[in-house]
Parts: C-alpha cells; sequence; structure tokens
C-alpha cells in the first residue's frame, strides 16, 4: 500500500484549511511515500523560502527511521549525538520535531510521512493530523 | 512579482490534465519561484519515484542560470564540460533538457519556472506549457 | 507488494549459482526495495573492495528513474550529459549500464531492483536473471 | 586475514535468529571488511527502510577508528565535538552507538567489523554477538 496524489492532495489541502481556521502563520506541507520520496508540496503564500528542506526534513527522518517526531525529538534531547550521527547518515535531511508524522497501514507498516512547518512545532503536527485524518488515514505524531 | 500558490495549482493541475489528454506516461510537475525555491509538486500515481530530482532539476537550473531547458541543452551539446562545470556550482541541480520552462513577467524578469518530466523530454515541455497558458503566464521553452 | 528478505535471498544465491555454473569472475549482487533502499547484499570473496558501490549504482538508477541498465546505457550513449545530470541529481549513485535490472510486479509497477557486478555488463545480467527467475519475479533488463 | 562471505552469512543468520529468539523488533545486520567495506547485509522485513545507513555507520565507525561502539559512544558523550569532527573526516558515515562491534584476529588486528540495528543499542549488541560467536570469531562491543 502507498499513498495515492488523490490522498496526498486531501492531507496537503485539510493541513492548509487547518492552519486557516487556528490562524497560524503561513505553513508547508509535504508528504512522502512508504520510500521517503516526494509525492506532493505545497508552501502557501507568505511562508519563507526555505520551507520546503524543513518540511521534507520533518517527514523523511520520520520515514527513514520508522519513528515519528516527537521520539525523535526525546532521542535528540537524550542523545544530541546520536541525531547528529544519523543526519551524517541521511545527508544532513533529518529535521527531529513534531510536525513529522509517520504514517502506518493497519498492520503497522510504514506507509509514508507528513511534514508540516511554519507555525510552532506542535501547532504544524495539529494541521498535520487534520489532513491526515481527512484522508481516512492513521497518523503517528 | 511571483508565483502565488494558487497560480502554481493552476499550472500543475493543467499540465497533469494535458499529460492525460495526451495519453503520455505518469507525469511530475514541480513549480520554482523566483529565488529557485519550492512552492508546489504532484508525482502522479505509476511515476518511478526519483521524480522529483528530475522535475527539481529542470526547472532549478532555468531559474539559477536564468536559461531555458532547450538553451541548456543546446549549450550542453556544444559545451559538455560548461553544463558539467555549472552542476558543480549548483550542487549537482541542473538537468539540462526540455521541460524545464522558465517563466518571465511582463517585463522580462524570472519569476519562477517549471518542470515537468515523465515522458519524451518534448512532451514534458508541452505539457508545461499547456499548464502555463491556463494561469495566464508566459513559459520560455 | 515489496521484496521479502526471503526473495532477496533466493535472488542473490541463484545469481551467485548462476556464475559459478558459467565460470564468471565472482559476483558481488544487490536488492533494492521499490525506494530503492537496500534490502540485501552479497560480495562473493575474491571481489574488489568497491563492489558494493558498483551493483547498488546500477540498481539504484533502476528504480529511481524506471529504467533499467540497458535502456540507461543507450540514453548515456546518446546524451552523455543528461546521465551526468542525472547522477548529479542522485547524488553520484547511478550507474547507467547492464547488470542493473528492474522488477515489476503484474501490473506493472516498480517492486525494486537487482543490481549485479563482477563480470563483463551482459555477464552480469545474465546471473541477474537467474537469481530473479528462481524467484518467481519478472525481470527488465 | 579476512571475513569470508562464508562466515559473513553465519553472522547474520545467527544475529537474526538471536532477534527473533527474544523477540526483538525487525533487525538489520550489516558485515564489514577490513577495509571497512560491505560484505554482506540483510534488513528483516518490516524494519524502516533507512536500516542500512545506521546499520553501516555502526560498523564503519568501528572499522575506521578501531573502536566499537560502546567506546565511541563514551567519546561522544565525553566530547560530542570529537565525534562531529570525525563524521566531518569520514563523510558522516559513523554512528558512534553500541550494536556496532569490532572483529579481531588472534594477534588483535582488525578484520572487520558487524552492525546490528532495529532494537536498542543494547540489543542490538546483544545479537550481533550471538552471531559472531556461532562464526567461531571474537567481538569486541
Amino acid at each position: 500500500m502507498t499513498i495515492s496524489l488523490r490522498k496526498a492532495r486531501t492531507i496537503i489541502r485539510k493541513a492548509l484549511e487547518k492552519g486557516r481556521e487556528l490562524e497560524l502563520k503561513p505553513l508547508s506541507v509535504i508528504v512522502l511515500d512508504a520510500g521517503g520520496h516526494v509525492q506532493a508540496f505545497e508552501r502557501e503564500d507568505g511562508a519563507s523560502v526555505g520551507r520546503f528542506g524543513i518540511a521534507h526534513g520533518k517527514a523523511y527522518g520520520s520515514v527513514m527511521m520508522g519513528m515519528a517526531g516527537t521520539a525523535q525529538m526525546k532521542r535528540a534531547e537524550d542523545q544530541a549525538y546520536f541525531l547528529a550521527a544519523v543526519n551524517g547518515v541521511f545527508g544532513g535531511n533529518v529535521v527531529p520535531v513534531p510536525g513529522g508524522v509517520l504514517l502506518r497501514d493497519k498492520k503497522g507498516a510504514v506507509i509514508g510521512a507528513v511534514g508540516v512547518t511554519g507555525d510552532s512545532s506542535d501547532n504544524d503536527a495539529i494541521a498535520a493530523m487534520a489532513g491526515i485524518e481527512a484522508a481516512n488515514l492513521v497518523g503517528e505524531i
């Protein structure tokens, strides 16, 4: 199982709508497939230009390690050098904070990840979850 | 002037529709802003997983050099070492073939680029132009 | 659908057996999943130390572009600068010659790739196909 | 002296069996030779896709510095900047935690390393040692 483009679009639109509803800062949302490859991405007007990289890093680390943003942040707080090393292995593409949400199928297999950035990490995760639920998927924050 | 997310969405949707109309292989479409930063991207179901990188490389080289895909290809054919050197400067992120389309405003200033990949380079460019025209912008192939 | 470790082992063992049967030089065989990630790899005694990279490069390019080694080689011969650019995008990890074999499911979706290196490119591909057939999969040379 | 493919296979199989016996999460196991080059690797079904990089990083640092994972971790905790610098030298390929096990011959010369990842670092090291002992080799955790 993988994320279809149709599902990815739903996730992005609904995450952005949630951001408007909560009056968050301009958001950027990425959806990666089960291999960590970009399926779709949108950056709202007014977001800073580097947001693709941040959104990507949140979602990419989630897929590559099978560990969502909150768990990555805990590991980074406990063992900063471990996350630094992991970032060496993955080309500096891991951003270990909330807003990286792991997607699993019903058997628990990773089928992709969503990355949201723009507001606080916790608000980013709330927007991501709104998109994921609208697409009838289960997210792991 | 820059590309709004609304315009980027139109470009992507209409480019993908053109691909379906012409029965092209699954396409991937990226829109970059005037600074070469990702605004929006979509990869159709069935496209190979590395298509973000190829679409990005077509559009990125266009913005960074202010030269669209066809002109880059000619330069690559005339002076392969020049494009190789450019790729050293830009971190290997330039893919010098058609399907990278430059966007200019009415005064000729670069406001972004579109990158399409999935079918032949020429068909990729046709799909890109369909999206650009639907967004009332002018593309340089 | 993806390649199980059990299938990957079968592919590797049978490819190596084919190499011994044909008295090829020591071979190295890699199996990548649908996202281009390493599932399994073995290097025969006597193979040179850099064979992981070559095997990986043959299979990785196949997955990322959805194009097997023979087609990549043709494209490299027609447009050397294009393959050079693609290698920039994919971090220099593409080796565009036979021995990179694409795996598809019955609907044509890419489910992984096999990379074999050690003898001539054509013999490498023969060994790869022997492994793939033993695993009841279909390879695209 | 170096690690034969036969020995590498034994290490991997027995490490994976140990993981199943202890009901660990899905494991990935790599064996590197005395030069730090990949000899063999297997990733169990259900392991996250980035596990090759982590397993490799644990074993690679062990060979390159002649120092196993536990000693590397202590050094990282005492002098985080030193490990960061080492990772600069070795291209970000060092993951300084247990699960990277150094292999020495009877005279103490490094003949390779094993890297295991998937469960806690300590459990990863236990699985690695089970494989190493089954191959009649001596491991340094």
